[in-house]
């Protein structure tokens, strides 16, 4: 079997939430001091997505229309088996991976850009705010915006809006308002370019303008692509989808991979199997991989931190490499992120997941020799997963070992081809 | 039902032969005065190739192996329902399209390349070369060659080479050796540069460069991408499925649709149909959409003419605007060929194929109206076909018919954003 496919009626009916099934209670995010910032998230947010952030229902049921659109857009996705990487590989291991990339978007992000959309357009807001570095946020929440008839505003990094002019046009085909940040649309803009008319930009200062641009009017709600619980609540329809899959293939996953940035990939393809792992019923192993340029589980502290860089969110309990911190510039600006979703850090911090660590240059090889067997391109964060599963495949191949390994293929590459066009002529600098 | 899914088991088994049922009988191709270009031909083609070029077997059976590829790169590709257009268009019209845009490659061309690649490979050819335009053939015999294990040479226009860097990169990923065309790598790539160094290149001469390499060893031959009976004849898969999964959604097509250059995409999807039209089973319309910057159906002659620009192939009777046509530089590169597959040729000439021309600007309109329902981007080429299917489907409106309309989605156009970034600017050149 290459492909297991499921029918459109078995895309999942309900989100699964892992705040029902943590093994320890999870530290609560606090205000900084002499701010009070908790109890302004409700003129950001929409409220839904909010109720969700903090609720210990362990299913949230999936709104109809947000399913219907979830079939419309080809959920369930397919998962297949890598019959060519096995080959290449010669292993005994069975690799399986989850076509997130099949998405209109190309990546699993439009998942949340949905949900969140339709809470939006169904609270009667009319237009939502986000930031976007690499794209893919912006781009499935361009879409999503677009679906549900309501209005969209992106502040995009200015270093990414002069650097990928494709994506800046998928999104403005997709109907959206798109800014160079720092902008001259909001007070916060116009302060960091008086600093700096030349800022190249950042995710902060973009984080900032959206933010105070859902401030400016009632009608307008800000909204996050990773890092929240709600974002990977919404997520959780692959990893339930991955279930039903393996039980269609009638395997057990020994392993299972996933790259890890501000968590929802990880997290929406693997909580529901974790947590199995939590009540102890089964010894998967759950491993997660981090660029070695930002390696936030393996090298970071287990403490409170702000979300942003700026200091504006409430304080997060989480692995962080600490607010201030800026990654280096590697193609996978996805994992670029210096702190992590606080239900991954918890379960790392417990023990339920193994970070790993690979270096940019090896995750571009991995990424070339699996479109060169499978076809597909995987985008540069994807391609983390994809070297972490070549080891696992390898490390089979000496053990003789012949375990089921499980990988989320969270996105495509095509619209980031500038990182293999410089490994292919050689001239990556290896970050780290 | 939004999306009719087969599983993998379901990819046809035989490639269906519009040879064996065509109405009259087709007018063979012939050298040109003096020349014996049809006894060269082996030393060019591969021979299995050929010999199902001139086969009147209605079903040829598909190799195990390439079988089994088809079903590694995602085959039987999903046929959706665009409820999301219908809905915007307020159409009686119900609206199905088929997704070849899944491909790896990002359109139905692999279907060729794979079995190409494999015949080429089974009688001992060691390298396949080719020229290309707009990359999609060129890219997609670079996966087929790397899955297949045989060396592959892609002769680029020089002007696409500079234009298309990523399209470059992905043949380049998928381990193709690239050459500018014209290029220093043959006698008569040598002799176009020495006529005029600055030359932009043209599919004609790198077809040129690519035939000589390929005349240079015995163990090397040339693959074309669309135009002859056998490409068409591997892309029946494609029609074939679309047959299965309107069985499955209960529905008869009134109405069938699909963009035309050479023919590959329209005979690929549509043949299977048209032979129950021959047959008199049915009065299903099929429309072939062309751009009004190359009205190869609707304006060109029906008579003998090369299939080049050069005069090297032997003579083919088919509709032809004239070998020395250069079309205007429309973004559709895939649809700007001066002649066209004899097959659909004699059967447009005999009533079976209404074709019908569309602008460039209404095409990328349509593009955006369908990415903004569907998700989905379409290249500029299926954009054409995008367009037909609006205006078909709003011609529904006015009579208030509710008929069954389907379309062939041949390809994305995430690699080609620039002729819609072009559009939304406002600065389209509308040829013709």
């Amino acid at each position: 079997m290459y492909r297991i496919e499921l029918s459109s009626d078995e895309v999942p009916k309900k989100w699964y939430n892992i705040n029902a099934d943590l093994p320890v209670e999870l530290p609560a995010p606090k205000n900084s001091e002499g701010k009070d910032q908790i109890s302004t998230l409700p003129d950001i947010f929409v409220e839904e997505c909010l109720n969700q952030e903090f609720s210990t229902e362990r299913y949230i049921t999936i709104p109809k229309e947000v399913r219907e659109l979830y079939q419309r857009i080809g959920r369930p996705t397919p998962l297949y088996r890598a019959k060519g990487l096995e080959e290449k590989l010669n292993t005994p291991a069975k690799i399986y991976y989850k076509r997130e990339d099949t998405s209109p978007t190309g990546s699993h992000k439009l998942n949340s850009a949905i949900a969140q959309a339709y809470y939006a357009k169904k609270q009667g807001v009319e237009r939502v705010t986000t930031e976007t570095g690499a794209g893919q946020w912006g781009t499935a929440l361009s879409l999503a915006s677009s679906l549900m008839g309501i209005d969209c505003t992106v502040y995009m990094v200015r270093i990414s809006y002069e650097q990928k002019p494709f994506r800046k046009g998928v999104m403005q085909l997709y109907n959206s308002t798109l800014y160079p940040s720092p902008s001259e649309n909001t007070e916060v803009g116009k302060s960091f370019l008086k600093e700096d008319p030349n800022t190249p930009g950042s995710l902060g200062m973009a984080i900032s303008e959206a933010v105070e641009d859902a401030l400016s009017d009632d009608k307008v709600r800000y909204t996050l692509g990773s890092v929240l619980n709600h974002v990977i609540l919404h997520q959780t329809v692959i990893g339930q989808e991955i279930q039903t899959q393996l039980e269609v293939a009638e395997e057990e996953p020994d392993t299972m991979i996933a790259c890890v940035g501000g968590g929802s990939n990880f997290g929406g393809s693997l909580f529901p199997f974790l947590k199995e792992k939590i009540k102890g019923n089964t010894d998967t192993e759950f491993i997660a991989v981090e660029p070695s340029a930002c390696p936030t589980l393996t090298q970071g502290e287990y403490s409170y931190d702000f979300g942003d860089n700026m200091g504006f969110t409430p304080l997060l309990k989480m692995y962080t490499l600490g607010h201030n911190f800026v990654a280096p510039s590697v193609h996978a600006g996805g994992l670029r992120y210096h702190g992590m979703n606080t239900q991954i850090s918890l379960l790392t911090h417990e023990g339920y997941i193994n970070p790993v660590t690979v270096h940019q240059e090896d995750i571009f090889r991995a990424g070339q020799l699996f479109a060169n067997c499978e076809g597909v391109i995987p985008a540069p964060e994807t391609c983390h997963a994809i070297k972490a599963t070549i080891d696992q495949a390898l490390k089979c191949k000496e053990t003789d070992e012949e375990k089921t390994i499980v990988v989320n293929f969270s996105g495509h590459g095509l619209m980031d081809l500038k990182g293999y066009e410089t490994f292919i002529a050689g001239e990556l600098e290896n970050a780290k």
